[in-house]
């Protein structure tokens, strides 16, 4: 691992890596925020365009991470400095936009591993090079889908969940189709795995309550999130959680900064 | 003036504007945050190769703002748009570097008026628009250097003034020197006007303590800001002043961001 940047921020340190990285077999990025003691890790995977410098810059989060003694680890969104077919041409589609799928088409399978990059890769870091072992996951638009997916998939791995105006059902969006037939084909079998309200109504549940925020004046709300999707199949399974629609909230980092106190203190209580 | 974007942030809203300055003779931006219930306003000074959008993104200074009812606007740091000798050479002259002066050289004395910019139109806009006439300024680095000027010259317009990392003494550092040289010609008399440091020399001095927070490992501190230039004058002129170094903090916006609750409760002292 090489350390790119360090900033002492509130009680710890933030600070920018990056690492050869086997499952895009590129040079990945991320960012992290240390405390003085941390007693766990929460890794927020960011949403479209962004990269590992987005939730770390506008969040705010540093102040609660310090005052509650968690660790934050940012990841990128996608493998970068490739230029497979197609990668760079639209915000919503390759490069900022890996959406956390193992891709099987042609190109994209051979580097765009994000789903194993943060379950294999990033997880192993926190345990070995910062000895977290207890490990929370949360983020925002597709890391939202991210975050959801990685965790119910994987409960026994991530002990909380929560998200930010999450993609919750990709398979059944313009945003998600497009990703998921980018980078799955055409089988929609395929898309199942990584379709957060699809896995909740195949019962892949978790054992603690999922904490959601979502803007009601949010513009992707009713065409690309499609929030009630996956309210509708937790409540179907039995699944606890707890979805805030925020009034007058939009999509912004603004947003995630008025409440992201309330999902590190969600994350707190099962990583103390 | 036209109201660019909006976005709810915790009990208020950070807004993005634009209009047609006199100062400039450009079309100049700025953005504020407005709680619920303002009684006060900060005007915000940015850097070097700043805008309207670092500290309203990067603060994470609403949360506190929200707490204690209070505004803030920040302005752009230089007239855009135009395309005068030498002005987007350089990071640290022209674009992005206005410096806060009331420019005399060919074409910048068209334009770069940044000094009545701040003092004129932002303060009226304060009052007019936005109905706040309880006014303190602050800034980081050149906008420190900005917010002691204006304040030290100003002290019946602004009722306190703070400082991260300020520029203290530019007719004796190189970014100043070259900004000074640039914008106001060779007559070192006419530099004076701008250096914090020689106006407290000269009693220019404010009836509210000063508070600096300067970091110990900011790589501009002992070439650049030479912080305690002003403290030793400030002692000399029995200004009341407070200069908070800060072990380890760098020049960056994390470092802001630890330490601006302090300054929005040093001002709210003034405009409550």
């Amino acid at each position: 691992m090489n350390l790119i940047k360090t900033h002492k921020t509130f009680n710890g340190v933030t600070q920018f890596w990056s690492h050869p990285s086997k499952s895009t077999k590129t040079e990945m990025k991320f960012s992290t925020f240390i405390p003085e003691n941390p007693t766990g890790a929460i890794i927020w995977l960011s949403g479209l365009t962004c990269n590992e410098e987005n939730f770390i810059t506008k969040a705010g989060a540093q102040k609660y991470l310090s005052e509650h003694n968690l660790m934050v680890i940012c990841p990128d969104t996608s493998p970068r400095g490739l230029n497979l077919p197609g990668e760079h041409d639209a915000y919503d589609f390759g490069s900022g936009a890996g959406f956390y799928v193992n891709a099987e088409t042609p190109g994209y399978k051979d580097h765009y591993k994000m789903y194993d990059y943060i379950l294999d890769e990033i997880v192993t870091i926190l345990k070995e090079e910062f000895k977290m072992t207890k490990v929370s996951i949360m983020g925002h638009s597709m890391g939202g889908h991210g975050a959801l997916v990685l965790g119910l998939r994987n409960p026994n791995v991530f002990r909380s969940i929560s998200a930010f105006s999450p993609i919750v059902h990709p398979s059944a969006c313009p945003w998600g189709e497009k990703a998921f037939k980018g980078y799955l084909g055409e089988n929609k079998e395929e898309w199942m795995k990584y379709d957060a309200t699809e896995l909740m109504k195949l019962g892949y549940k978790h054992d603690q309550k999922i904490l959601i925020h979502q803007g009601t004046h949010d513009e992707f709300l009713t065409k690309e999130l499609l929030t009630t999707d996956f309210i509708d199949a937790c409540v179907a399974q039995e699944q606890d959680q707890e979805a805030v629609f925020c009034e007058e909230y939009d999509h912004s980092y603004y947003f995630i900064s008025t409440f992201i106190e309330d999902h590190i203190l969600h994350h707190k209580k099962y990583l103390s």
